[in-house]
């Protein structure tokens, strides 16, 4: 097999971790795959030096930022191809320009372009252990960049995709996915596989562990992603197409999103557009939407409830005083005490009466459901903050996921 | 003028001296200069990723330690470009891939090929000041490789001929070249100009300042060097060719190298062909001879002395006794207790009685002279160790250095 092995900045956080990513990258050679692993830099050193870059700007400029935080990553790929080579291992380490990445040249969140992996498939060819620098391309006049948040994810996805990988195992320090957070429900479950669509359902369980982008542009490529632990030997989770999973289980998991606040309009009057235009100045205000719910009043006029993350809560109430100032909303409120819970899962499609189950498991419990919100693959629920834990708990029962 | 400005990794130690180098270009280029500004690592880091290389492997490979080590520089010259940035300035740094410099494949001790200026030509047209990440460039295989001890010098000066730079200023914590050195002879002065080749005949002076590739390589490229302080604004002494020194002195300096020992072969046999068999064999040890005096003895067989770095003297022996061993040799010694004293100066070539007063120094302090050897603008003089500083003082005192 071709395998991608990705090793974040907590997995190489020092020099014996190092070692010990090197002696499983050994084992997994050993076992006759060939391989490509994407390094982070070591835990701790990207902040360093955006401390350092602080020092002088507060606004320094994003070419020089890539070109100062693309330093930690060589230093990483360097240092385990150094360890494999002493181990007997023929190793080479690649930049990302090296590796072929070209991105465009939005510096600090670069978007892969495209992959020429002629040299790492000739350094493939001569049975060496690739080691590349994730996290960093360059673009197309030239610039080494940088890819942002979770840079060096997608760096091993994109990679994986472009050598057709059989896999492209993520290491972290966590054992996989779980069915809920283990923190709230003890009794939560590894899951063996999971679909790319699940997962992003999922991402409020597995945005510590895996990003978004990681998981679209795995799907975009086909790759098959496995979510496992640098600290042990334990199978992880492995996310792939649908049809790549047999036996679709009803529920795969249960989400849970503290950080959302909810919006109430009341009295929005009633004339053509109205809703259109509070939604179009929320989103030029850069406010995200998640759930809207609209109520038609006794008396002609509407009332919209609509949820936003935390984060633009502040930016949306801005936008809505303007109306409410115009007269266009007779009166607004706010309630930061909400929380989102969602029931994920692709069996959904197919089987009827999985919201009617989550909607008793909320009355036997006599939480009120505030709002709901459904589609193909997902339940969520907005409920108050104070019954958060209580929700999950009782729907990861009423599904048996600890089963 | 279009200067190029080195700082070595004393001179970017830290943030803040980073900042200090920071004023001192924003100055330059305020003068109204175009500037290119070549940068180590930080002082320690080099050191520090070496270390964490010899963690893994006494014996890492030569293409990793380049890929490893190369990110020191990079980290620097993007700081830098930053501080001037927020300055007001127009500032980009560059790697030495992007500054165009192509080594050969010599991986840790690569040498310049050539020079691609044309990204920093056009940087420089736009009236930016360039950064470059010293002691780093690409070989024509695409690799990155590093230049070795002295490095970032290398790459000032091969940039400054490369851009037909007016001058190159090397920055160190030193203010230049003195006459000798300064805590031998507290006396030194410092000099104002000094010739390509008195400088390499005085390298013991400036080893710590200048090494003898740049100095090597500023002469081929006719680049005008200064050498001056990173911590004062006092003015460096230029290296330059000899036709620009218009008085020419009789001496510029005294070196004292303390770095030698001598090797005495006694009874070499008198057959032809052995002295070249000796120096051969040691040559193909590695061993570096520095001089060399042969005297015929009575009985028709010769008495060989040279000289050789403290370092080699391991090696040496081990070549000498393989021709004691065959009866080639009947006798050897050796003495690491000496020193070497230099007079240098260009003025020699057209002056008689320079060498008459040394040897009339030495007689007078009743220094006994073991070995000689002279060239065009160098009388060299062995000597006992214990007398080194005496010798040096005494040279200073009747050349009148001091004045």
């Amino acid at each position: 097999m071709l395998i991608v092995q990705k090793f974040g900045g907590t997995s190489v956080g020092d020099l014996e971790r190092i070692q010990n990513v090197a002696n499983r990258v050994s084992k997994t050679k050993k076992e006759g795959h060939d391989l490509v692993v994407v390094v982070s830099a070591m835990s701790g050193e990207t902040n360093k030096l955006i401390s350092y870059a602080e020092h002088y700007s507060k606004t320094p400029k994003r070419s020089e930022l890539d070109m100062l935080l693309s330093s930690g990553e060589r230093v990483t790929a360097a240092l385990l191809a150094i360890a494999l080579n002493e181990m007997g291992h023929d190793a080479v380490s690649m930049s990302g320009r090296r590796a072929g990445i070209v991105t465009d040249n939005i510096h600090t969140k670069a978007r892969i372009e495209e992959i020429d992996p002629t040299m790492m498939q000739s350094a493939l060819k001569e049975g060496k252990i690739v080691v590349v620098a994730g996290f960093q391309g360059v673009s197309l006049d030239g610039n080494v960049t940088t890819l942002g948040r979770g840079g060096s994810d997608l760096s091993a996805v994109a990679i994986a995709g472009a050598l057709n990988a059989d896999l492209c195992e993520i290491f972290t320090d966590v054992t996989g996915i779980f069915t809920t957070d283990p923190r709230v429900e003890p009794k939560a479950k590894k899951l063996e596989k999971i679909s790319y669509d699940e997962m992003l359902e999922l991402a409020s369980l597995g945005a510590k562990v895996l990003q978004n982008r990681s998981v679209e542009l795995a799907k975009k490529l086909n790759v098959n992603l496995v979510s496992r632990s640098s600290f042990s030997d334990e199978e992880g989770t492995l996310i792939t197409k649908e049809e790549n999973i047999m036996e679709k289980p009803l529920v795969s998991g249960i989400a849970l999103d503290k950080n959302q606040a909810r919006i109430s309009l009341m009295g929005v009057k009633d004339r053509p557009g109205i809703a259109s235009d509070i939604f179009t100045k929320l989103a030029n205000s850069g406010v995200n939407i998640d759930m809207i719910i609209q109520n038609v009043g006794h008396d002609g006029s509407t009332n919209i409830d609509f949820t936003v993350p935390m984060g633009d809560l502040h930016d949306a109430k801005n936008v809505v005083d303007t109306f409410v100032a115009s007269g266009d909303i007779r009166e607004d409120s706010y309630d930061d005490s909400i929380c989102k819970v969602s029931v994920v899962g692709v069996g959904m499609k197919s089987h009827s009466g999985v919201a009617a189950k989550a909607f008793s498991a909320m009355a036997c419990e006599n939480i009120n459901i505030n709002m709901i919100s459904t589609s193909e693959i997902k339940i969520s629920m907005v409920i108050a903050q104070k019954y958060a834990e209580l929700a999950v708990r009782s729907l990861h029962d009423v599904y048996q996921l600890d089963k």
